[in-house]
């Protein structure tokens, strides 16, 4: 006998669980529709103080549970969906949805991140579908398309601003001319930030996406720990200042490329030429710019975050979910991890930079950074000395490189560092894509 | 006994039919690897004079046929491409396939546009497949995210710059001042345009991408002809000048809405603020921006045309069609068209308005002008009366109106052409989206 609807069980009453939950209560209609067949909201399982609260008691009566075991066994469940991010419970979670033998759906960034190669094994044996969408990128379609759209294609790179908070203090640094701490306290007081921010201004949350979009895209296993990671906290207003008059916008990306049997992986500032796409995202967006060897780039931009637009997504897994259920389909993930892929030691990187430093304005100094950076085969493509400090006798010098390898750059730095006639090395920002 | 491949047959061996049938060739493993079993170009029509192209002679033996009844009877063949453009005979083809069981993917927007409820219901009789991701802007993610991605949402509305030749002819007016009849000849000059190019410069090419683009996403059939239409040929080169001192770019755009049981659906020339995202796409791109009551706004931009591009989007409708042949799923299309929404008639739009006009150079003009526009409840935003002919005793007026509506705006200038004083209405421009 064929079964009378499809039936989904919220995990979480959190900001996104509870949008969820909401949508498809209210839409359920609208999605059984689409579907062809009924959708139906059947559990959610909240923790004990979720009970009072004012969505809590708008859900139809009986879904509301505080305990897993009644939860999982909830009969005509087909479909977990987990909201309430972090590595553990999570992980435990899905793990025990799938091995039951449900369809799972997350937009949790942390646990993929993280257990990819587990999951994902765990679903394929169960022959279940797997969904996390809304893990990377809020609302923008970018799992999906990179597993099924772009499929034709051998991907040349990544590019992406990930973290909506960080784009959004940068924006307000770049047009405003803030210093980082007050564009941070703007942030925080429109809600774009946390109490807490690091994990978003230290790249944390960009280098969990990052982990992901190359997982899906090279094959490989990507772990989160071997990507390297630099926040936007050490980027000053100063910088911003040259970076507008070289005509760059600086801007928080993660990137990934594949090349001579590695991968990059990385998120850190980067000097982007004015003209390019990413260079004119701004505000709390996200943006994803992919190459393809044959679709070229492809940009897809939207919302990263809020529960709305997260809502969006998950339940597009969920639509999804169903549909495949209804079809008789377990797995179909196009994720392998199978490549053996290494990621590409930082010291490896090639690109150009852009170096500010405080040195004394005396003669012969500009001679003497430049003989250093030679040294280390790093040639110099423009400099700026401008700003002269009449009575500290000190001045400052921009210098923007040609492309030059990560290792000669770092030695080159330390070497500056001890001359006498540098004081300070101010800042060291990369520069393209 | 299971298959051992799945086969793909080509209609075709144009720009686009032969870019697939050679990524089908050449990438077969690297394809065959992301579906977990074997995939094939089984089969390829083309036309007698095709033959000796060097294309035709580079592809495995016993692949070529110009026999159509051989091409659909080719044993083991399971999907269709059609990537020869326009509406016959490719109805013909892609309905023969439909109707022999296969999956049918296609790149042809006017065969989709006109034929969308014709195709789709043979698709579903039959419980096939038919794919045309590369029927709206070439590689970029478009129909699937429409389907399926955006599916909890209700959209809001779709602004397009869905042809790459207008866009670029716009770009180059506006960065470089040209007027339109050097700007379509550097546009040819680059193969951007054709040598006939009326059907992008005249809109047309947009009219079938946005009918197809309404109709998945209303979920109604929406006519060609139906749809209002303007191209970019009546814009000069001091309309460029004007906007960008009011500030604003102009682009054309694709534009559907729903709205009280109708929807709208037009192309035309619109003056966008700069810092719109549509606004910022130069050159020869496409970008579509989607409105969902979620996710809010997400930009989907790349290469609207191209082979290679093109290509992409086909050869992953092939894989997404392989693996539901794999794993025995039929259609799984998310296209209705059972809303009963009608077109809503342009003189029902609603929307800001720039004018420009020749007036004689003598008093009381711009209160007659103000006067005609008033007694039609145009209110107007701004007026810039800058240029006067000393000659010729004229100067040029330009008004922003606030909103009104199109029949309003329409009437009151024919009364203004009408006036003694009024030499000439000079362009007529709708202002945002």
């Amino acid at each position: 006998m064929e079964k009378k609807y499809i039936g989904v069980g919220v995990i979480g009453l959190g900001v996104v669980a509870g949008q969820v939950s909401k949508v498809l209560c209210e839409r359920e209609e609208f999605l059984s529709a689409q579907l062809g067949f009924p959708l139906k909201l059947k559990k959610v399982k909240v923790l004990p103080q979720d009970m009072t609260r004012p969505l809590a008691k708008s859900l139809p009566e009986g879904v509301l549970t505080t305990d897993e075991d009644d939860f999982f066994n909830t009969p005509g469940l087909d479909i977990v969906v987990e909201a309430i991010g972090g590595e553990y419970p999570a992980f435990n979670l899905l793990s025990r949805g799938l091995k039951m033998g449900k369809c799972v759906v997350t937009s949790n960034k942390e646990v993929i991140a993280k257990h990819a190669p587990e999951l994902v094994k765990l679903a394929k044996d169960n022959n279940v579908g797997l969904r996390c969408e809304a893990s990377v990128g809020g609302g923008i379609p970018l799992i999906s398309p990179f597993q099924y759209d772009l499929a034709a294609n051998h991907i040349k790179g990544i590019y992406a601003i990930i973290n909506g908070t960080t784009n959004y203090i940068l924006t307000r640094m770049a047009k405003e001319g803030l210093d980082f701490a007050t564009a941070l306290k703007q942030a925080q007081s429109l809600g774009y930030a946390e109490a807490n921010p690091s994990n978003d201004i230290e790249g944390t949350d960009a280098v969990y996406k990052l982990a992901i979009m190359a997982s899906i895209n090279f094959q490989c296993v990507v772990k989160p720990e071997d990507i390297y990671r630099e926040g936007i906290s050490r980027l000053t207003s100063r910088d911003f200042c040259y970076a507008d008059e070289l005509g760059f916008n600086i801007k928080l990306l993660a990137i990934t490329k594949p090349g001579n049997g590695q991968i990059e992986a990385r998120v850190h500032p980067v000097f982007l030429p004015k003209d390019d796409w990413l260079a004119k995202v701004d505000g709390v967006f996200n943006a994803v710019l992919v190459e393809g060897d044959l679709v070229g780039p492809v940009l897809f931009q939207g919302q990263g975050a809020g529960a709305l637009a997260t809502s969006s997504a998950v339940v597009a897994d969920v639509l999804a979910a169903a549909q495949d259920i209804h079809l008789g389909v377990g797995n179909r993930m196009r994720w392998n991890m199978d490549k053996p892929l290494g990621i590409k030691p930082m010291s490896d990187i090639l690109t150009r930079y852009y170096l500010r430093m405080t040195v004394t304005d005396s003669p012969g100094v500009l001679a003497l950074i430049a003989k250093v950076l030679g040294d280390h085969s790093i040639s110099i493509s423009s400099v700026i000395q401008k700003e002269t400090d009449e009575k500290n006798l000190t001045a400052e010098i921009v210098i923007m490189t040609h492309p030059a390898k990560e290792a000669f750059v770092q030695q080159a730095l330390v070497k500056l560092g001890g001359l006498d006639k540098v004081k300070e090395i101010n800042n060291f920002v990369r520069v393209g894509i």
